[in-house]
């Protein structure tokens, strides 16, 4: 970790510990320059990080302030995180349907960005919470990057298992929503009635190095989920 | 604007001119460096905020590649902008139902942080897209901001009147997502059935001193309607 992101962390960590919410005051560039005995640069880096991620905003001549991210009970678009992170308040478990290994349809080829002829993961899982279901998971995940994957991982966080034992660093992800009335499938899984709104977000994950190794495809129950998310001027680039 | 936030908008129109897409290679750092002929520090600072905007990333040892950030057709949950700039390629046109001066609910109070007896101008808008409904907006602006509005400038394009008239530098914004059956009324605006999915988004948009001035309610007709959101890691920040 480079010093930047550590006095970053630190200060993520003082606006956790001090539960500051949206709008509260953080200590001037001065006061925290001197109390983490670290460069006005390194500072500055570590807030310009900060801010880019949407956690503080900076005001000239004023201060620098909190920005709320968290938002409790919300599916947060922007983290790249398990559900089991997000809603960390929350008791989330996952029912396998399906695992194997399959040639992917053209489509999800050009997602991934890999040839006709090779093989990936399919993952197919119910997702439940508090023990409600919650929404229906497909994914496709590159076997030349997650190497292996089996049932027991699956039924419990494969966002830990890629982080933690894969050692896969997630950079981006891209996000594509739309609704439309369920299927009588769907439906049946949901445990909703054919014709009910059916939320279906597709998102493609990415390494560091640019590789989309993951394409998932979920329908969320309409009733069970709700989104949170930030946007960012970029006006003085477009003006 | 800033040197560095010109090498940026430099690089973008570079990006636009060449019709570079997600993946495509940009020129190295010092190639960029000699291009432009300013310091390495200048061009590093310009390409750590197109990064941070989600427009290029960057891969150590290997070069700065371009990331998709425009996708024809969908709304970009995380661009400040009117639909008149993000849906550009479409004839958009806006029927103003209602404009006033209201006291606002204690719900919009809050979301807009003013105090009880202060008013707001309220505005209602039907949006279509090719001539087709597309959305109902419900708008409400803080009047010490917005001082003044009109039918004619609602009509327009109230993100232009706001930034080139007003000159208020819309910074951030928080975007609330939820899915329910359209009731009757709302129904009947978007030329659809009682108890059709409705994609309702809730916004605030905030200044660059992070005060908000802009509460809105959006229902979306759902087969008018799809929405890109790009996340971003901040691992390193969060292990």
């Amino acid at each position: 970790m480079l010093k930047y992101e550590y006095i970053a962390k630190e200060i993520m960590n003082l606006i956790e510990d001090k539960d500051l919410r949206q709008g509260d005051k953080l200590p001037s560039l001065d006061e925290l320059v001197s109390q983490f005995e670290v460069s006005k640069n390194t500072v500055i880096k570590a807030l310009d990080e900060l801010q880019s991620h949407g956690l503080i905003y900076q005001v000239r001549g004023s201060g620098i302030f909190v920005r709320g991210r968290r938002q409790k009970g919300y599916i947060n678009m922007m983290e790249i995180q398990g559900f089991n992170s997000m809603l960390r308040e929350f008791d989330l478990t996952s029912k396998v349907l399906e695992l194997k290994e399959v040639i992917p349809s053209e489509t999800v080829q050009a997602h991934l960005q890999i040839d006709a002829d090779q093989p990936v993961y399919y993952l197919k899982r119910l997702r439940y919470i508090e023990g409600r279901i919650f929404c229906i998971e497909e994914s496709y995940f590159d076997k030349n990057i997650v190497m292996y994957l089996n049932e027991q991982i699956a039924e419990e966080s494969v966002f830990n298992y890629l982080t933690n034992n894969l050692k896969l660093q997630i950079s981006f992800l891209d996000h594509y929503l739309r609704v439309g009335k369920l299927n009588q499938q769907n439906a049946a899984y949901l445990e909703l009635q054919e014709g009910d709104p059916g939320i279906q977000v597709e998102s493609i994950f990415y390494l560091a190095n640019g590789v989309p190794f993951d394409y998932s495809k979920i329908i969320y129950h309409y009733e069970e989920s709700q989104f949170f998310i930030q946007g960012n001027s970029y006006y003085n680039l477009m003006n």
